[in-house]
């Protein structure tokens, strides 16, 4: 019944950037807030995660406040707020996730230390992914270069 | 724009717990295949899993085969081929995972060494989770005790 199927990487990495772009040119912010299908049987290498949001410097035991999921093959989907904008920029940045989780180099805010934690954690295109960054406090959050972590 | 919001963890997962059994009752198989609201303001624990399959025995640097999505509050949603009955799954394991990965102590499976790894990364009732569970052969993961990885 659940059966394994290998696909064949290279091509679906191909397949997903193209098929991506048109989705993003012709849904727009059409706004199913969709769940992709399952894809048991999917070209495309899979790329799922979960977006968190921890009070304190410690994600691994503090508490999580916020998580959201974001699905980015075979289209944007999950119930991150900007899937589609999200999905973008994960591309733009392959697994390289400080450029978007940064705050911007214009942010005005206070060092206070009273930090927050993001963490993005799942797969991208076809590989395991753990990122996490400290803020020292939330105007850091608030100012991130990239919409990824604005859950 | 982006507020951080405390929410009352005790409270939250009473509530999350009355809500999923709520949910259940109402909606069943009603297949919106839904993301939840993105819960900027929820009251709920957030919970948000990706589950992959990967072949070979080791997820860090393996090929993921398949992954999908789960939401458990404030109600149960993703990609996920079963979003309510794993949810169910894991409201009663915890996050104690072995119990629902392990294969049917009834399964005819046969000893071939040909290893796939499932795993589960991202939130669980407030709490970051990640885990992993490899078996000898797909045979084992077919007959696993549980839906959750069922995907």
């Amino acid at each position: 019944m659940r059966s394994i199927t290998r696909s064949p990487a290279g091509l679906s990495l191909a397949a997903a950037g193209l098929a991506a772009l048109t989705v993003l040119a012709v849904s727009g912010a059409a706004g199913t807030a969709g769940a992709a299908p399952a894809g048991t049987d999917s070209l495309y290498a899979p790329s799922a995660l979960v977006l968190s949001v921890t009070g304190g410097d410690d994600a691994a035991s503090g508490t999580v406040l916020r998580a959201v999921t974001l699905v980015c093959a075979p289209r944007p989907g999950g119930n991150h707020p900007a899937p589609a904008a999200a999905c973008a920029e994960l591309r733009a940045n392959g697994p390289e996730l400080d450029a978007l989780a940064e705050p911007r180099s214009d942010a005005a805010c206070t060092r206070e230390w009273d930090p927050v934690t993001v963490t993005a954690d799942g797969v991208w295109q076809g590989r395991r992914l753990s990122y996490s960054y400290t803020y020292a406090n939330p105007c850091g959050l608030r100012n991130s270069i990239g919409v990824l972590f604005g859950i």
